[in-house]
C-alpha cells in the first residue's frame, strides 16, 4: 500500500515523547525507558500501527515497541496513539538492524503482520522476513524463549514460512488457514481489514523457539 | 466417490493371491509373507489403489499394504495391479483395526489420502483420520520412528490435522498449501487426479514421530 509522503513526519516523530529515534541507545536499557519490569513484544513492519496500538490496550502489562521504516507511514501511528493509554513506543527502523536495537534478553516476541512476499523470484527469498536467516538473527534475540506470531494474506509465503520454522526446528502451533473462519480473537491490522472485506482468506501461525 | 456395488467383488478377492482376507493372522508376521526384511509402508483408505501401485512399482526395496473398507472399491485396484511388479497386498479392511493387523514395529509409514472430512459437525472429529486418537493409535504401532504422509483436497481438515500432528508432538515437515504449484515430484490418487483437472490446490504434509 503506498502512503502519499510527509515532509512533515520527521519533525513530527524527533518532537514526539512516543517515539524513540535512536532505538541503538536503548540497546541494553529498554526496561529502564519503559520504567518497568514487563514483557516487551515487538511488530516489525507496524505500518499505520494499528494492530499493536489495539493489542497494547488490552495487555497493559505487556511493553510494546511498534517498529517501521517508512517514516511517512509510521507517523500516522504515532498520532492515532496520541492520549491511547497503552505501554507503546515506535521505532522508525529497520527489521535488519534488530541485533542493534535490542541486547539478548530484551524482547520475547516479535509480530510479523503482512510483509512483503517477495514472491517472484527465488533469489529474492532471503529477503522474507520468515527465511531462516532471520529466523536465526530473531532467536538470537531471545534469552530462554521467544516467539513469532505470523499473519499473512500470501499462501506461498506462508507456506514457505511453516516450512522455514519446521526445518529451523521452531515448535508450531495455532495454524489457521482462514483466520476469520477459525473464529479465534483477532486484532486486525489495517491492511487486514482491507483484504477480509473482500473475503480473502488470512493465514496465521505462533512459532516457539 | 460413490461406486457401484459389485456383488463378484468377494468371490474374486477371495481368490487371488495379491488379496489378506484375514489380516488378523498376519500380525505379527508381515515379514514372513513378503518373505523379506524391507520396511513396510501401508495406506488407509486405497480407493482403486493408483497411488499405492504406482508408489510400489518405482520403491521395489518397500513392501506396500492397500487398506480399503469397501470392497467393490478395493477389488477394482486388485485388478489394476494384476500383472504388475511390485510388492503390493490388499486389505480389504478398517484403520479402526489396524492395532488387529500389526504388531509394533511391523509398519513405519501410514499413507492417508483425500479420507473423509467429516467437515460438518465438530462432534465428528473424532472420526477423522488425523484426530489425536488415531495419531495416538499410529503412534502405538511405530517402533522407533514412524511416518505420517497426508493428501488433502479439504483446507478445514488440513488446518485441524497440522494442529493436531502438533499438539500430540509429532515432527512436520514439507507442508505444501498448493501441491501442483510447488512442483514436488507427485504421485496422483484418482481423485486427486480429478480435482487437480479442475485447478483445486492439495494439501500435502509429513509427520514424523
Amino acid at each position: 500500500m503506498r502512503t502519499r509522503n510527509k515532509p512533515w513526519a520527521e519533525d513530527m516523530l524527533v518532537n514526539d515523547t512516543k517515539v524513540v529515534m535512536n532505538p541503538e541507545s536503548k540497546k541494553g536499557k529498554w526496561k529502564q525507558h519503559f520504567n518497568n519490569d514487563n514483557p516487551i513484544h515487538i511488530e516489525v513492519g507496524c505500518g499505520k500501527g494499528r494492530f499493536i496500538r489495539e493489542t497494547a490496550k488490552i495487555n497493559p502489562n505487556i511493553n510494546y515497541i511498534a517498529i517501521e521504516k517508512n517514516k511517512s507511514v509510521i507517523v500516522t501511528g504515532v498520532i492515532n496513539a496520541k492520549d491511547v493509554e497503552c505501554s507503546l513506543v515506535f521505532v522508525p527502523g529497520l527489521v535488519q538492524n534488530l541485533t542493534s536495537y535490542f541486547d539478548k534478553g530484551e524482547i520475547n516476541r516479535i509480530y510479523i503482520n503482512f510483509c512483503d512476499p517477495w514472491e517472484n523470484r527465488k533469489k529474492w527469498h532471503k529477503r522474507r522476513l520468515t527465511h531462516h536467516n532471520f529466523l536465526n538473527m530473531y532467536e538470537s534475540l531471545f534469552e530462554n524463549v521467544g516467539e513469532v506470531f505470523l499473519k499473512t494474506d500470501n499462501k506461498e509465503l506462508f507456506e514457505f514460512s511453516l516450512n522455514e520454522f519446521l526445518n529451523s526446528n521452531w515448535c508450531l502451533k495455532n495454524i489457521s488457514l482462514d483466520l476469520l473462519k477459525s473464529g479465534a480473537d483477532n486484532i486486525m491490522t489495517e491492511y487486514e481489514q482491507k483484504f477480509c472485506d473482500k473475503g480473502m482468506p488470512i493465514y496465521r501461525c505462533e512459532a516457539k523457539k
